[in-house]
């Protein structure tokens, strides 16, 4: 499929790079993802492979989120607005940004969000989970506080989709749950566990029926909140937990069909987006890979352009749905919409006859 | 949910209730059927139990496709638009039809059709599978044969649907298949095996390549044919068939994203819909009762209203593809679009609760 | 997956190869076909390279059931059952053989099978649909008339599988409903639409009920039946139908748990088999190529190792079932049953890690 | 359906029976939860009312694992155990019992339940996650951990089922993450987060290949674990974590279809459990309800007893998988195995044609 949009890909500020890529050292080694995180210029080559048109770019987590200092935090957040609105400016056609913010304080968050979107063009912002603060950076601050509401006023204000990226846990949930387990700390379980209490939190405290503008997304399928929808519904008991200030008529699988949105970044899992498809519908999933987390972009897009999914679904995941969200048709990204099925190599003989795995794809080509 | 659209529900002219529904007594028998088949007006209290708004209204089959004398089965068409045009005037928030037409005439049914639509206000036609013809009413004529084009291309100018019902095949056939085995012949099975030929027929004849704008529905979950298409597309082997008229860089798959679509009427079964979502995605299905060969609309109603899926899948399937498609927003029908899940009570708590069998909402419903 | 049992796969007597083979004529030509229908002792290399330990071999359709003479037709079960159980006494740790029979007579076809059973070996019989007779041909013998009775008795005397196979439709069925589209009479879509009436018609005349221990199995991912189980059984209505022999109490879905079985032979779609797996369960699918009308082994097999299923089912359906039904861990096959997940090479690294298609596969096995 | 058997069902000593039943009050309040912990011989009218044969019973969560006094733990183990003993054998063929355990020395631990196995006839152990220990009772103690392996050599040893069940997550948990949000911490969605880092703590810390014939079962349709599986092993990167002992060449996937399996309790979602089965298969899926924490035993097992499932895979998850697994058919419980699908009232006529939901279920037992 042509044309394909992706919206959790991480950049990383040139003098961090190298030291950021440590944290998350993959098989490549930190040098290389430092390098790749560094790199945007150099993307567009392996997007034309890919078949991906247009790239969203956010500072890699933990970004701002990481930094306990406000100060310094909010330093970091002009400094990568002003970086990657310059970046994306050269390159509108294939590249935008979700805009960085410190979240220590709310109203200078939203400040300065307003500042990227409205100033800089930023299509959204991307928020790595909780706010590090306090003396030893170990205090974590949850946007599901009332404190908030002037955040998520001014996102409802600006119209711009609020993106939740997963970071690692602070120290002390370390030493409780992590410790003799690292590898289950980060991307492999310990990230959506963590994310997903932070999500439900704003779900749950009423973020969503305050503000019922507000669009919120996150990624890898959902960070475990899709498969088990039925339950966390039935055990949120409005009896028992009269202090839960969510709308008493609302469940969690309403505002996934008003507020929340997820992407495919990092779960290449045809099972798992059939069970988010189930759930969410096509009209809430949309592709991404979370580049350079991900080697490349070919794995994940030769696993989506061959899953068995229905035409119209492909389109919606692949590209339509971010394009709508974003308002990616708008100057100076000017994406088209409506582009025809054919017009985006989606179908016709070749993809249709071997739909189901790329092998029989191989076959007709190799024909 | 309320505000549901359903579009293949028979009637049947006064003078011809008894006599058609002999042939397809159901254990209530002949003469209620008939009733029912006849009554139009009575429908409404039914509707409003089961939460549907609109009823596309058709001719019962074989309708005019069952008339062999070319002269009747044209009159028959006119005095049938005539009537149920009348009684949608009585009722156009409620009510909307299909025309009949003698499918004799290629030209006379485009022209019937145009009056139809243009001065009497129907929103597609419906199509009875084959149209009978000849001395002994036997042989059949299947609308994939070029002399239709003069109807495709009526259609497609017209920009209304195209809707193919089942019909008891030839007395020929019967003798062949169903002689010792009755009970196959019609809605159990032979039903979609004669008419899944006749909707493959049109596809593989390239009457979609040629009239790009036609759109073409068909019931009972896709009479066969959603589940198969990766076998059927593997199998229309270009090379073997090169007289097969299809464009040669198409699939069946393709046009399923483009010109088809199918309704639920009369299999009211959660896998079956799953299959069908799974293969063309909730915008090309639609909810349907068959009514009255279904028992009422409660049954199946209630199957749609607690059927496990997606709220915005719900919304596509139960209203908004068939609104959109029909263009029943239109004058006299005005059915209003774009209203909201709360609206239409998809969701809230006790729907979302326990969305996945009706069970657990009366459970919810006694609390 | 190692040690894949397949058994929809085809042999021809080398008199009749070439002539047969003309009726199916594919893509590489009716000399190739032939040539491949002959060949039994060079599948091995093919088997062993797309991971396949035991192949059932039939004579190719239409077989025995499309000679219209009598006498003849016994000739032809009699030398082909005694032609494939040489070959299989050559190999039979790697080739099964189900028997040809006539079916004009059923106690000649019984007895002709308990030979083929119990002196030559034969795991089961192939039944190509009807059996052609009359003097013009084209009349059609279905085995759900009683007197067909005899031949349900021995089957479950001796308990093996029957197989059911499809075939052209008779010259007349040719006329009425192929002849201005014949690329969809044969494996496209006419073929089970034919072949589903026959199964049904077995099904509903009541012989799971008389002959309990009677066990049915059918291709092509069932001939088009699990998709519409629901309406089926909804439709059959007893009061309606009263002179239908099958069990009042009985649904075609309960007989599904009891006595029949599918195939997945020249049905590679992962969304066709998800949706019988819900509809039937993997105890009763059964791996298969449709070999040589499939090209070669690899392209179902690679689909088959790559589909997304979990390692119970695919040791069920790529294996064991196949195995227990056939008793092929009885001598001289030997075939060895509770082999390990390891074993048979299901899971691991490899192919734990990127189930989900073929690409990922390859990623892994470069790097 | 009949005969089924349920697992995760709770009961308490009647001296903690009100003081425990406070932690989780639900709708009906600690009064009312605290009787339905304590009374065992009034659930079996609700049984026979549910088509429920055998309940295995469990000391309730966190039972001996919320108790940080070592010497007080071993003391509530030894006393529940002897209670329940007692209590199953006023009723073998209706009740069977898992027994407590201390699990603050692994080789008491390991003793205890030997003793409550071969003395008192327990069909397993039920562990209610992590042991409380340490001075202020906030210790966290994780069965990982190596010394633990004298635990799991004496499960091997007896062959039988380790059943994790969630808890409230520590106090210093509590604190970092639900203090805001306390209705997210307990079976909503903390008890999932907190256990699945146990159970995955074990599959990763190599329990399974150390001792490959420990059994491990966990409730909640699996504790967020079978949706994110591809992810998981995605990520469980060899080359990034060489400290993790789990084999270099096995993955999560392989131990679902070896060691572990998952139960409905409390999750009757159609859509997890069709996810589940997607990934797991039915052979590691038990039905259970979660009693008393769930009100009586009727809404899941309607829901049970109508969910759009394979007759086989009903069959395997509501009765033949704990069977077998916990050998129940020995004495003195002597549960029969192999009953047909007749005697378990699964299928036939009203089953079967309206199988997809409780509506269709009325509507036939009405007619």
């Amino acid at each position: 499929m042509k044309g394909k949009i992706i919206l959790e890909e991480a950049f990383n500020l040139p003098r961090l790079a190298e030291e950021e890529a440590k944290h998350y050292a993959s098989v490549h080694g930190a040098a290389l993802l430092g390098k790749a995180l560094a790199d945007i210029d150099g993307r567009i080559a392996a997007m034309d492979e890919a078949g991906v048109e247009m790239q969203v770019l956010s500072l890699t987590s933990p970004g701002c989120q990481g930094v306990a200092d406000p100060v310094e935090a909010h330093k970091m957040a002009v400094e990568s607005n002003d970086y990657i609105a310059e970046k994306v400016k050269q390159n509108p056609s294939r590249f935008a940004a979700f805009a960085a913010v410190s979240m220590h304080d709310p109203k200078q968050a939203a400040e300065e969000l307003s500042r990227a979107v409205i100033e800089l063009g930023c299509v959204g912002v991307m928020l790595n989970d909780f706010q590090s603060s306090g003396p030893d950076g170990n205090t974590m601050l949850f946007y599901d506080n009332p404190v908030y509401d002037v955040f998520w006023a001014t996102m409802e204000e600006l119209d711009v989709l609020v993106y939740m990226h997963p970071r690692l846990a602070s120290q002390r949930i370390f030493n409780e749950l992590y410790r003799d387990r690292k590898w289950l700390q980060a991307s492999a379980w310990g990230f959506a566990n963590q994310l997903s209490i932070h999500i439900l939190g704003i779900a749950t405290s009423g973020v969503f029926d305050r503000f019922p503008g507000v669009q919120l997304a996150f990624g890898h399928m959902g960070e475990h909140i899709p498969f088990d929808l039925w339950r966390l519904d039935h055990k949120l008991d409005r009896d028992r937990f009269p202090e839960m200030r969510m709308a008493k008529n609302k469940t969690i699988r309403d505002y996934f069909a008003t507020n929340m949105h997820i992407t495919t970044s990092g779960n290449f899992s045809t099972r798992s987006l059939q069970g988010a498809l189930a759930e969410l519908s096509a009209s809430r999933i949309m592709f991404s890979i979370d580049y350079p987390y991900e080697d490349g972009l070919m794995e994940g897009s030769t696993w989506f352009d061959t899953v068995p999914l229905s035409q119209p679904d492909l389109l919606a995941i692949g590209r339509e749905n971010a394009l709508r969200l974003l308002k990616l048709d708008r100057a100076p990204h000017n994406v088209k919409p409506g582009l025809s099925l054919k017009e985006l190599e989606i179908g016709g003989l070749k993809g249709a006859i071997y739909p189901d795995d790329a092998t029989h794809l191989r076959t007709v080509t190799r024909a």
